[in-house]
C-alpha cells in the first residue's frame, strides 16, 4: 500500500522562479494520476524522477491558463518518448480542442489514444474506480466552471488471522465469507464468526484536492475526514478583499475548511507571487489547524 | 550601442533539466525581441532577470511545440503584470487562432493589443524598421513551414573629427552632408571633402538565426557576413540519418554554413536530449569552423 503526492508546481497564476504553477503527481496503489498541469509540469516532472509513462490519468481542474498551459507539451513529450497506451483526461469542455489544434498545427499525430472526459464544476461523483482507487470529482466555487478531485484508496477486505484459521480446520470456501465481514455456516449448520478469524485492515485513505475556490462549506461535505487535505490559499488575512475579488481563498479560510471537514493534514499552496515567504500563510492557518503544511516544489507527502 | 543574444533554451523537443526549448531573447540598441517561445520560457526570462514588458517584438519561427507552447503563457504574465503597450508577433498563420482560442476558454481578456503578423515560411523581406535596426524574415527547410530570422543594426551615419570641424569654420549646415559621406558646397562654390571631417563610424552589426532546418546552402545569402549565426545543430554526424528523416541538422553541417556564408562567430542549439554533454558537437563543428560555441540555457552572447 502506497499513497503519496508529489508537490510539482506551488505557485498561482504568476509563476516566480521557486514556484511553478499548479500540478499535483499522485501514486495511490501502483495508479498513477496527474491533477493539473500548468507550464514547465514536464520538466518539474523530470526533476522530480516521476515516469511519465506510467501516468495514465491526467486531472485539470479548471481552464485557467496555470491549471493547463503545461498539458499539450507534456502529451508531445509522451509521444516523443514513444507512448503507445492510451490516457484519460478529464477536464473542461473546450480543452480538448485546445490540445488537438495546438498539435495538428504543427502536423504531430500522436501515437496513442487519449479520452477526453468532459467536467462541468458541477458535479459530485465517481468518474473512475478499479480494485484499487476510486476518483471522484466535485465543484469547486471560482470564477469559471472549476472541479475538485478526491483519489481514495478501495476499503481492503479483512485480513484472515492464519493461526486461528488454521487450527479451526474449516473449509478454504470460509475464507471470502471471513474477509468481506460475513460469517460462514458450515456442511453441519454450524455458524462461525468472522471476528474470530479476521482482524480489519488498515482504513482506506483519501487525497482531496481543492484548487481554486473561493471560501465556501458547500465543499465540506466532500472532502470530509480525508487523510490530506490540499486546500489552496493564494492570500493571507491581510489581502481578504483581493481574495473576494479574485474567488481565491486565504490561508485562515482554508484551514477553516481542514477543521469543518476533520481532516487529518492539510496542505496550503497556489501562493501569490507577492510573498516571498511561508510564514504569513503558516502562522495563519496554525491558529486554527494545527497539523498544515505550505507546500513547496517537489515536495513529497505522504497520504 | 548595445547588441547582445541571451539564450533562455537550448534544447529540442524533448526538454531535459538542463535544456529548456528553443527561446532567444535579442537587445539591440535598447530594442526588445523575443525569438521563438518554448514551454517554460516566462520562467527562463525571470532567471535571466530580463524585463518582460520591455519586449515589443516576438518572432516565433514554426509550429513545432518546442517553439511555441510557452507564448500564450508568457502572454498571460505580460498582462498579469499590468501590460498596456502593444506587442507584434509574427508567425505562422493559425499562430494567433490558437491563442485567442486558449485566453478566451479561461475569460481571460488582455489588456494590450497583439498584432498578428502571418510568416509562410517562403519569403525573404523585412518585417520591421526603425532608426536602429532592422528585422528581416527568410525561409528555412523543415518538416513544416519554418522562418529565420536576421537582426541587423541600422549602420549609422559617419562620425565628426570635432576638432577638425571647428577650425574648419564652416556653416553648421555642413554636418548633415559629411555625416551622410556627402562633400559640401559652401556659398562661395568651393567644395569641402567629407573624408576630411568625419571617419566611418563602426560597422553595424546582426545577427542570424535558423532553427529548425535540414542543410540548406539556399539560406547562406541571407546570413552572409553575419557577426553572429545561430544555427540549430540536433545532431552529430553520427546521427546523420536520424537529421536527414527529421530535416534537422549535424554540427557539421551547421559549421559548413558558417564557413560557406563567411560569418564570423557560430553558435550550436537545439541538442537533442540523447547527448549528455556538447563535446561531440564542438570537436565536430570545430574541425570546419573555429570560432564557435554551443551555446547553454541562460548564456549571454555578445554581437
Amino acid at each position: 500500500m502506497s499513497f503519496s503526492v508529489t508537490i510539482l508546481g506551488s505557485g498561482a497564476a504568476l509563476p516566480t522562479v521557486q514556484r511553478n504553477p499548479t500540478s499535483h503527481y499522485i501514486e495511490c496503489n501502483n495508479r498513477h494520476i496527474l491533477i493539473d498541469c500548468g507550464e514547465g509540469t514536464q520538466m518539474q516532472i523530470r526533476k522530480a524522477g516521476v515516469k511519465f509513462q506510467k501516468i495514465t490519468h491526467i486531472l485539470i481542474s479548471h481552464l485557467h491558463g496555470d491549471h493547463f498551459f503545461g498539458l499539450v507539451g507534456l502529451l508531445s513529450t509522451m509521444h516523443l518518448l514513444g507512448r503507445n497506451q492510451g490516457l484519460t483526461i478529464y477536464g473542461p469542455e473546450g480543452l480538448e480542442q485546445i490540445i488537438r489544434l495546438q498539435l495538428e498545427v504543427g502536423g504531430s499525430k500522436l501515437d496513442f489514444s487519449i479520452d477526453f472526459i468532459p467536467l462541468f464544476g458541477t458535479e459530485n461523483k465517481l468518474l473512475f474506480e478499479d480494485k484499487m482507487i476510486e476518483i471522484h470529482t466535485f465543484p469547486l466555487k471560482h470564477k469559471i466552471p472549476t472541479n475538485g478531485f478526491l483519489i481514495k484508496e478501495k476499503q481492503k477486505d479483512r485480513s484472515i488471522i492464519g493461526e486461528e484459521f488454521k487450527a479451526s480446520g474449516l473449509s478454504l470456501m470460509a475464507i471470502p465469507f471471513f474477509r468481506t465481514g460475513k460469517n460462514f455456516v458450515d456442511d453441519n449448520g454450524e455458524e462461525h464468526f468472522f471476528e474470530d478469524y479476521t482482524f480489519p485492515s488498515k482504513p482506506a485513505k483519501s487525497y482531496a484536492f481543492c484548487s481554486d475556490t473561493k471560501y465556501t462549506e458547500t465543499i465540506i461535505p466532500y472532502v470530509s475526514e480525508v487523510d490530506v487535505l490540499y486546500h489552496e490559499a493564494t492570500f493571507t488575512e491581510k489581502e481578504i478583499d483581493r481574495a473576494r475579488a479574485t474567488m481565491h481563498s486565504t490561508a485562515k479560510q482554508a484551514a477553516l475548511i481542514a477543521q469543518k471537514a476533520n481532516v487529518k493534514k492539510l496542505l496550503l499552496g497556489h501562493l501569490s507571487a507577492r510573498f516571498e515567504n511561508d510564514k504569513k500563510h503558516l502562522s495563519e492557518a496554525k491558529e486554527i489547524f494545527d497539523n498544515v503544511m505550505v507546500v513547496k516544489d517537489l515536495d513529497v507527502v505522504s497520504v
